[in-house]
């Protein structure tokens, strides 16, 4: 149904197919073909990373990138210190499994205004910037729905991304665009010609908006199931110079039900014909 | 605690206190020193509209907006013109009553594109123009948060709003501000004032966002109880000239378990520290 050729993009974040461990993720994925991943940091606990990544390697796995990053948001000055800390960590971790790219959720605090917390997030990248850079490790701000801007990210739109990204200016700061979070936006298309200008598009993520949508973090769809015009945003990408990985993030309660092995066939499909 | 000029432009939407029929929100916000409300259309069925208007002016309440009209959009041009006759009803209703406004959630259909939807409301909103100036009913956009795109309406920013009503360019179309679908927006400010500037602020409706949200729906919070900063955007719409009634609409499961007598004494409390 499908060949190797067709896959050559395709990359998947072990959160699409969360009841496996690495372990699993990285055998499973290799055998169906796949040739990149991206791994959720939660996975590594406890791990060895170079046995990770010689792992990886023994299953010609590239990583695309480290997931995530950010958090930079708070109230107190301590906590947003300790926030960068947490994210030393990350870029450490990224180097020692050879992932070149972190993906921030920046970060909302209910407790004080967007414009503060926006301000923090600006503030926070630029602090790691030097250590990113000497780890060799670049960072993606990932703007998310507008849904997530009180308590997961302040940054909600690929405009804000966009500003915060040329206002830091620094080769090593880029921006993840995922469907899921910036399909409704009239700006879409010209905003991620403007990414691409900067050659800040750095991540692309894909899946579907299910209709009706029942849950606020696991209900995503798989591409074709929903209403994001996936085709066209990966077109507009592209056209502004993106030829990385098309990564699939999904989380769903729904799909995480089925058998896995099965589920990342129907992604395969789902990659070919929706994507 | 409060006076009843403090409470001179508080107005109330019936699906607020939902446990409520129409008899009993007029005389329960009568009692409590309320003088605007704004009804739901599906309370007025099977009700002699010039009873109601009559009980209305006996009780010196006024309406602000019947809720809602709209709806324009659907693949099948069959289906749109029967939303048509739809809004010419409500706009009936709407006469009668004595409510000079209708606010419209403008639809949006999961098998067509979002720039499909908006092109179907603009021309459905044309469609009624005349049909609502005769009547002397105002017609209020009211953009929905993003996480409405794929189904409840393709107008998804104040921005867009302002666009539609550029567009259609008509003293009878205007928008309706609500703070639970606009705050995420970092072009809220500027776009506000567009809009003033069109005379397009024709409603007002306050709410907050609760972190976190467990519903998409139904669990809106009460002004103060959540991250909207009400105070500010409400500042931001009477410097652009809006004078008119605030409108608490607010759709909770968990306030519309509380005795509503109580509920509407934490509403005025609200309106009067948070708003």
């Amino acid at each position: 149904m499908e060949n190797k050729l067709d896959l050559n993009r395709l990359c998947v974040h072990t959160q699409t197919t969360k009841p496996w461990d690495l372990e699993t993720c990285i055998k499973e994925y290799s055998k169906a073909g796949i040739q990149h991943l991206s791994i959720w940091r939660h996975l590594l606990e406890n791990q060895n990373l170079k046995e990770v990544r010689r792992t990886l390697q023994d299953h010609q796995l590239s990583v695309t990138s480290l997931v995530r990053g950010g958090f930079f948001t708070a109230v107190s000055q301590s906590d947003r210190k300790a926030a960068i800390e947490v994210n030393k960590k990350a870029i450490d971790e990224a180097e020692a499994i050879g992932a070149p790219l972190i993906v921030l959720v920046c970060g909302a605090d209910p407790n004080q205004s967007l414009e503060t917390s926006r301000a923090q997030i600006a503030d926070g990248i630029h602090e790691l910037l030097p250590y990113a850079k000497a780890a060799n490790v670049k960072l993606a701000i990932e703007p998310l729905h507008p849904m997530y801007a009180a308590d997961k990210s302040a940054v909600v739109s690929l405009a804000q991304a966009n500003d915060i990204a040329e206002q830091l200016n620094h080769p090593f700061v880029g921006i993840a665009i995922d469907v899921y979070h910036l399909w409704w936006d009239n700006q879409l298309e010209q905003e991620i010609e403007r990414c691409g200008k900067n050659n800040s598009i750095f991540a692309f993520h894909v899946c579907d908006w299910l209709s009706p949508t029942t849950d606020m973090l696991n209900d995503r769809g798989l591409m074709g199931e929903g209403t994001i015009p996936v085709k066209q945003i990966r077109n507009w990408v592209e056209q502004a110079g993106f030829q990385g990985p098309i990564e699939v993030e999904i989380f769903s309660e729904r799909l995480w039900k089925k058998n896995q092995t099965a589920f990342l066939n129907e992604i395969k499909e789902a990659y070919i014909q929706h994507t």
